[in-house]
């Protein structure tokens, strides 16, 4: 595998990174542009707190696990000073989104915002510690633990009561929140949060009868056929395994990396589009139509998030049909979203693989699922390739 | 145009109208099931008030139109008492969505709720008088125009001030209610609407540079450069139009008329797809990528509404443009969103005019623009016929 390894890291330090350190920082008001078209081009000013957090976390990566470039870490802290400055609300709460000058355009309506802005400062403070990060991390911390129950808050459309449905979303998203702030937060606190998320996502979402893991259950964990309910989004739930066989490295668990291997295999089998190839974007469990228009789509994010899923259970179980299906998914996503003629991948394919949007970023793509999986991908090829 | 005449009123009555009444109505709890398969068979039972509204309105317009069938009352009242029983809030506002047995899901964050219910209780007073329908439709209107400008309410997610922009619906949706109810309101209310969405719809949206009219413009009217600022919704402005046309027929102004069939058709050419046919969901006017994935779908919604429109502006000015691309839409609409062996029409295709969905019927999908747009044609061209 280590050619793979060499391809990915290529990419990674080549192409990609390149292309944001080149194209999304903005000189005058700070911060980055993420809605850059095919070439880089910035379409569109607006700032959004997912992404300026997420180029944040994964520039200050680069220089804690790859090298301490001085650009790297400059991009980082550029990013990280427009959010000090514009991101938070009085409360500290993260809006959803500015205008390139800072001024708030959308409120703080989406707690992801706060845990990206968490992620990013955590891992800043990896590589160039300070106070005021560190004080940033555990005030978001706190902040999303206050709002973890009813994370929308007052724009919370659900009729209180009626059908009151768990989400798999944010379990996943504290306890790897708090892996990335281990050094802030402290062990204890980590280990707080594992035997809770490897009971939800392996076990409260988990459908025994079909193998597969749902969205959104119901309170005692239980299917709601409602669409809802019967959402799929296998994307979502392969990401979620290569989370949990890194934690059941963490425990030397060798059973829950299997168990999770597993499940990963049967969401791969079941969401792959055996007519076009590709992974759809969501499905509903009993085969009826989905509410979501873009259902067949095929988005970057879920496929780049399964290479590094088949690759990390590859290492950590030696299983030939993750091999075989690596194989396969860095086929199908090498050939359909790199783009052959300027840097950085696609984002949003049709169903047929054609693209569909030809932006390198926008309001939901930066620099961070591509990049991150570029990463991702060669370390655990290489360290699997040193065995 | 005779034998489209028939075909639409065939269509109408045959085979559309049948459909919703063999498959929507919930015997068990009152109300409509929306949701329906390519057969027509239930797969979800949330009702939602929309389409409840949308469904009342369509059977009481077929009884107060067409002819005053048991059936088709019935069926009105129906919908009706559910909506009566259960649609409201303490303060009178529409729940956007209740379970089956009418418990509420979806709190009243969306006025287009409130719309749509009055419009499906305007159109039962007029075959079925009732001091209770008048009642609900005048404290729905009060509600309405009491929300006017802040109509997301405590779920506007936007931050005041920021980027103050106005969207095109509401105007459009006023005149059309206070017109549907005119019997309960008075004329003077009516012509009190008329002069200000005539000015809002062919000025304050219209763009001169492009003769395109968009979705979102700052308060002066004037362009917003951001993601709501480009969207153009091509359909949209295209069933404005007709409903402009629809006015100027009512004030005997046949210069509104002209202006408004020229319109139609620029938007038309404009969003027409030339590789595949069909018209655009939605395209942003300086060719960016829009931020919605679904944009180059192919929805039941834009083109029998354009049918509509064509065949109006024809009627109104016999302009042979409007000929020849009425009998383009009417051979794609007819080719792609019909379905040959079940009854009532596809709502989602994809960009190629393939089905995207199989459904009949869905959270969006209802009884009402497919036979409103067949019924609307059938009598325009009768009437072209005719003279």
């Amino acid at each position: 595998m280590q050619h793979f390894a060499n391809q990915y890291r290529d990419e990674l330090l080549e192409n990609v990174i390149p292309f944001w350190l080149k194209n999304s920082k903005d000189e005058k008001n700070g911060g980055y542009f993420t809605c850059l078209d095919r070439q880089g081009v910035v379409f569109d000013t607006d700032k959004f707190m997912w992404l300026q957090g997420r180029e944040v976390w994964c520039f200050s990566m680069l220089c804690d696990k790859v090298e301490r470039r001085p650009e790297w870490l400059a991009m980082a802290q550029h990013g990280a000073a427009f959010m000090q400055k514009y991101g938070r609300d009085e409360r500290g709460n993260w809006y959803f989104s500015t205008t390139a000058d800072g001024s708030p355009l959308m409120q703080p309506y989406n707690i992801f915002s706060d845990c990206f802005a968490m992620m990013g400062f955590a891992a800043l403070d990896k590589v160039a510690p300070a106070d005021t990060y560190q004080t940033i991390v555990r005030e978001t911390f706190e902040n999303i633990l206050r709002r973890r129950d009813n994370w929308k808050g007052d724009y919370n459309k659900a009729y209180p009561g009626t059908r009151p449905l768990r989400n798999f979303a944010l379990p996943m998203i504290l306890c790897n929140l708090s892996l990335e702030a281990e050094h802030i937060l402290g062990t204890e606190t980590v280990n707080s949060f594992i035997p809770t998320v490897i009971h939800e996502v392996m076990e409260v979402f988990y459908q025994p009868d079909s193998g597969l893991t749902l969205e959104n259950v119901q309170p005692d964990g239980s299917f709601s056929d409602s669409f809802d309910g019967r959402l799929l989004n296998p994307g979502h739930v392969i990401e979620a395994m290569w989370f949990i066989m890194d934690l059941g490295h963490r425990l030397g668990d060798q059973a829950l990396i299997q168990k999770a291997c597993e499940r990963m295999l049967t969401t791969l089998e079941y969401g792959w589009d055996k007519q076009y190839g590709g992974i759809f974007y969501f499905m509903d469990i009993q085969g009826h139509p989905p509410q979501q228009l873009e259902w067949d789509q095929k988005l970057w994010w879920v496929h780049v998030e399964t290479l590094v899923g088949l690759a990390k259970a590859y290492q950590y179980t030696g299983n030939e049909r993750c091999k075989t299906w690596f194989e396969i998914l860095h086929e199908y996503t090498w050939k359909h979203f790199k783009d052959p003629e300027y840097p950085e991948w696609y984002g949003y394919l049709n169903r047929r693989g054609e693209v569909l949007l030809p932006l390198k970023g926008g309001k939901w793509k930066g620099c961070f699922h591509v990049p991150r999986a570029l990463y991702q991908v060669w370390k655990t090829l290489e360290a699997k390739s040193e065995k």
